[in-house]
């Protein structure tokens, strides 16, 4: 296949243009390098040394496989050259990581929620229009995220995989319906994905596009068996407050003996994904393109729940490095259940890679491997949901 | 009351700030003109002799009134204006009309998909951005369109205001909730306008925001007693396929002898309201502001329901001018159903003004006055939902 990876210079989008390569695929990574600038802007890089693009590009070519090809475009804003790329190109498969994926990010300002905003909504909406005019048979597969659905709106029943049979009732009379599950997003960031929801909506039905939407977990991990070939071919590791997620912040913690550092009570149960589990979704998700004209096809993209504070004692009894409760930021239950469906994954033929899997101990292994280049005041989240009363 | 009224230039904008200045209330207008320079793009201006806005505000001011101020601010570009301009006015309420309106405009092109999005959810989400840091006490009005609905999801159910009773089901389990009716939108445009809605549940939830979203149906009608004061005050008039809507189109055929175009089977069945009662609905929606921290209110702002081609009829009826079926260029039901419920403006005291008023001669009468004006080229629509197969 001729698979696009937009966004393909990012924590989940570099591995997954390598795994889909690595398969036979003919790759083009599409980026603008919007993430490396926020490492600027934050003064908090990867903790792992990753490579311009340009070489980590030789190194994948270095390693047999053949090469990716690489357009340096803004999607949100550069709409010619997108649609132009996709008249070149021809996709069968366009993946769509091309967003701004960090929820405290999101809320740090005016300018931060504006620009999360601005960014997510017109890059989708540049992605759907530049396939209506130039590739309407290829399949778009996007990265949603579990978060649109917001926790507990069904108190402990299973979250169900986008849609969900309801019973609509006015006027005294009924009808029965399949209807998207009633979104509660907690943050802008969240929020995007419920708007490019209704984007997909709309195009499924004007334009038939065939369209995919993988709702993930929080993704955990950072190596894939195809960035481990080469030491320049290294993924991303963000430990940061802003885009660290949270166990893999616990393992950076860990690593250098930093108390982990849990928000609220930790009782927030979260859906998890390792990065080799990601990948291979990727991948199973663009072999089985849903009918052309058929509706959106929404998948949980996650392998496992775990409550934050289950997790902080998991990785405080591997490292003995000690628990800290803090003040959470974020506006939301201090304790919820998850009960996640991830069925259509699990017929697809993934076999999870489950936190008991020894992955936990490559991670602080990475870490500890960079420990050097961990800046401590970075690691604490500064962003507030709300602003203090005293600071209003 | 300190009522900003953002897209204060336009067709509903300028006689609802003209309507609120007369109540007494301090109206400030914002608007950057793009209604007027969309004119220009499309060749097809406003029916009547609109005047500059300098010309309208002194005229607004020698009748006696108070002066209604201005700022040129783009809302969905200056952000630092528009809440600079927040902070000095301290508004108790905030009308919103500055948003891309025309369904048909919205699917002309790529460039005009792209305009019509980014510029309404930069609009939506760049005031409620504002209001957080300027002024989270006020009243954020909306309008909406009753578009977000779609037709006949709910065959035949009458269309409740905003949200729907309902039973949720998964895994075995149920749960009952009161959830957003679950949106179908038929363009690019009415998208934006479910898009604005999750904005405004985003907000009211983490931010405590009030908010009113009207769910308006077609506009019909040109003048209110405050247009009517002098020639200079006359409200804009749009009769093209682009920006006219139904019911003011077939008066405008009928006033220079054009037949009345019917889209498809003219079974559409539509909401439609008077100008006069729009600008009565925003007056009774900003004088009982729901409660901070309460979740967006939601209205329908409608007063009666027609089939497309029984408007066509009573045109027809009225003038002697024939009745003519074209293709529908929309993607739509070619019949359908419709029951709004509008209880809550009913409550609030609206008096609907309704089609058989007279004003039906009212409008024909500005079209015959204007006749000259009448460019008969731009009447029929040319935007199409969906590509002919011979163009693609």
């Amino acid at each position: 296949m001729k698979i696009i990876v937009l966004g393909g210079d990012g924590f989940c989008g570099w591995p997954t243009a390598l795994h889909l390569s690595a398969l036979g695929h003919e790759v083009t990574i599409v980026d603008n390098f919007v993430r490396r600038r926020t490492d600027e802007e934050l003064g908090a890089g990867s903790l792992t040394p990753i490579r311009p693009l340009g070489e980590r590009l030789e190194a994948w070519s270095a390693t047999g496989h053949p090469a990716i090809g690489f357009a340096e475009i803004d999607v949100a804003e550069d709409y010619d050259a997108l649609e132009a790329l996709f008249r070149s190109i021809r996709p069968d498969t366009i993946v769509h990581f091309a967003e701004q994926r960090a929820a405290p990010y999101s809320m740090k300002s005016p300018r931060h929620k504006r620009y999360t905003v601005d960014n997510n909504v017109n890059a989708t909406h540049a992605v759907l229009c530049a396939m209506v005019e130039a590739c309407p048979g290829a399949h778009l597969v996007h990265l949603g995220t579990m978060g649109v659905y917001g926790y507990g709106k069904t108190k402990g029943m299973p979250i169900p995989e986008g849609y969900i049979d309801a019973t609509l009732r006015s006027g005294g009379a009924t009808a029965d319906a399949d209807i998207l599950y009633p979104v509660d997003p907690g943050s802008i960031y969240h929020m995007t994905k419920t708007l490019d929801q209704l984007l997909f909506l709309f195009y499924a039905k004007n334009d038939g596009l065939a369209i995919t939407d993988l709702h993930q977990g929080i993704v955990w991990g950072t190596a894939t068996p195809q960035t481990l070939l080469d030491e320049r071919l290294v993924n991303r590791f963000d430990y940061d407050g802003d885009y660290g997620t949270v166990l893999n912040r616990f393992l950076c913690q860990a690593a250098i003996g930093h108390p982990l550092t849990v928000h609220g009570t930790g009782g927030q149960t979260r859906a998890f994904i390792h990065i080799r589990d990601t990948v291979r979704c990727i991948e199973a998700a663009a072999a089985t393109p849903p009918e052309w004209g058929s509706r959106v096809r929404i998948v949980n993209q996650m392998t496992e729940t775990h409550r934050v504070r289950d997790l902080a004692r998991l990785v405080s009894d591997l490292s003995g490095v000690p628990v800290e409760f803090r003040d959470n930021p974020r506006k939301e239950a201090p304790e919820n259940d998850l009960v996640v469906v991830n069925d259509t994954l699990l017929h697809l033929g993934l076999r999870p890679t489950r936190l008991s899997d020894g992955l936990l101990t490559e991670v602080v292994d990475v870490a500890r491997r960079h420990a050097d280049r961990i800046d401590q005041s970075r690691i604490v989240s500064t962003s507030r949901w709300v602003r203090p009363p005293e600071d209003a």
